[in-house]
């Protein structure tokens, strides 16, 4: 049995796994003749006990993830969105910094109570409301929650296996902050680790490499894009590279964590390409991923009519 | 030096440090002759990176501080909420899980548009919405927001400082899941831990008991309530007991992580007491934080009144 194999045959499925994959095999059935991008976005918990009250976290707001999917959907793509639950959001991110409930008034002019939006904040909330509203009612947006490691690792799988009769019209955007570490369930303590008697050394274990099988056996023919982060300027460019001729697949995207609002580069085959916002384009609000995806989505096309 | 001296020296504040403390020394001036509460809540966030890819978290979604909070405002209290950053906050935290976008809906009846809350939802959202507005204009109720132990810490003795001058009129309630290990800055690594070599092993250190100066020096007057989550039952009286006896305070409740909800037990200097929700008050849906307040501010006003 390979590594990833016995990861899922020890790790057990997500409780409402059944649910999630079959609206997953709904929506790609529904969206067949699409291009159809699945995004991952958002970090992953990694539980150290049991009964969980510690766990290793991947920093991630899914900034990335939930603004690339915006500009999926506004270049005509259907978007799975696999996301951490409780990170950003395509849309609702906007608003993230901000309390409703400040934005809403009671107004009790009319017999009955009613509850509106401030009038002067309607301007910076509509194009986006609406926006939502439309996409939500287009079916063209599937937003799938996960917490930990394992059960972001079985919804990958199975979005994988729904996405595969598309063939290349299917796109995968691996922009979430996987952990590269766990502890096996058969070496996590069953309680919480106590501090009576120290502090603890935790040993981890790597994370199998699921980047092998799912372009190998998953998705043979889709395209598959994946990112790398680092905080070391200095060995971003090679281990992009590198991940790159490991696995075969289409796009490497790499970003430090420090610039990653700004700047990134984008590794494929035959070529180096770096993204980076002008001065200018930061003070206009420019968002990097606006032309993350539309360089990716024109690479899509030229991939599709090869 | 002590260790918890010696922890704030070599963790800097959080940058919004005196805005912060100062927004906190305000409001206790402001309700010198109230009765005020702290309340901490959620989790805390320790680095394993100095630029921080990774870290551990301690489980908490901040149901405990937040709807505590509530009942605490409702007895007259005035609260300060220092909380972790995207947890559950007081009177939101009813609508955590809706997507506040589906609620809403543009009305384009006028000449401009109005957002507003659907008429289904109104008589759920209304009366919750009428207790924030209500509170938020009586100026009882300060957040405070944190993410890392370091920022908790430095934020928790800021309000120390600021309450002590209340004396007994000031109430601490430590419901905030604090980790118990970090990683010193001088042991941490500059950059994301890479994964080419194996796993790491993380060697923690124990994280100072904040505990001893905050109930000796810190607010020596102030009626002081700690909690104890434990998961494992045959543990949690002895844990509690032994906490009470080893800071002297006036309260530690003690809780299983997987009963959380239905049952709590509180040891004081005399007496131990628990708090059962019946299966009615189940059905009912009566949150255990309404005894448990209710019963503390019996506590307290006799501790006032002595």
């Amino acid at each position: 049995m390979s590594i990833c194999e016995d990861f899922f045959s020890s790790n057990p499925q997500p409780t409402n796994y059944d649910i999630l994959s079959n609206k997953i095999k709904d929506f790609c059935q529904l969206h067949k003749h699409d291009k159809v991008v699945l995004i991952t976005s958002g970090g992953t918990a990694v539980p150290l006990e049991r009964h969980t009250v510690r766990s290793l976290e991947n920093f991630s707001q899914g900034t990335r993830g939930s603004s690339s999917a915006e500009y999926f959907l506004k270049s005509g793509y259907a978007v799975i969105f696999l996301y951490r639950l409780k990170s950003l959001e395509p849309f609702t991110r906007h608003f993230s910094d901000i309390n409703i409930f400040d934005w809403l008034v009671v107004d009790n002019e009319n017999e009955s109570s009613q509850i509106k939006v401030g009038s002067q904040y309607v301007s910076t909330l509509l194009p986006i409301l609406k926006k939502y509203k439309e996409v939500m009612n287009s079916g063209k947006l599937l937003s799938i929650p996960y917490i930990s490691l394992s059960d972001y690792l079985w919804l990958l799988r199975a979005a994988c296996n729904a996405l595969s009769s598309l063939n290349g019209k299917a796109l995968l955007y691996l922009a979430a902050a996987v952990s590269d570490f766990y502890i096996p369930l058969d070496k996590m303590p069953t309680h919480k680790i106590q501090s009576d008697n120290g502090a603890p050394n935790i040993s981890l274990h790597l994370v199998p490499k699921i980047l092998e099988p799912l372009v190998h056996s998953w998705v043979p023919n889709a395209y598959v894009v994946s990112f790398k982060l680092e905080t070391n300027t200095s060995l971003l460019h090679s281990k992009a590279r590198r991940a790159l001729e490991k696995y075969h697949h289409k796009m490497v995207i790499g970003n430090i964590l420090q610039t990653r609002k700004y700047q990134v580069i984008i590794v494929t085959e035959n070529e180096d390409y770096d993204i980076v916002l002008s001065e200018e384009e930061k003070v206009q609000n420019v968002e990097i991923e606006s032309k993350i995806v539309e360089y990716l989505c024109k690479k899509h096309d030229l991939f599709l009519n090869s």
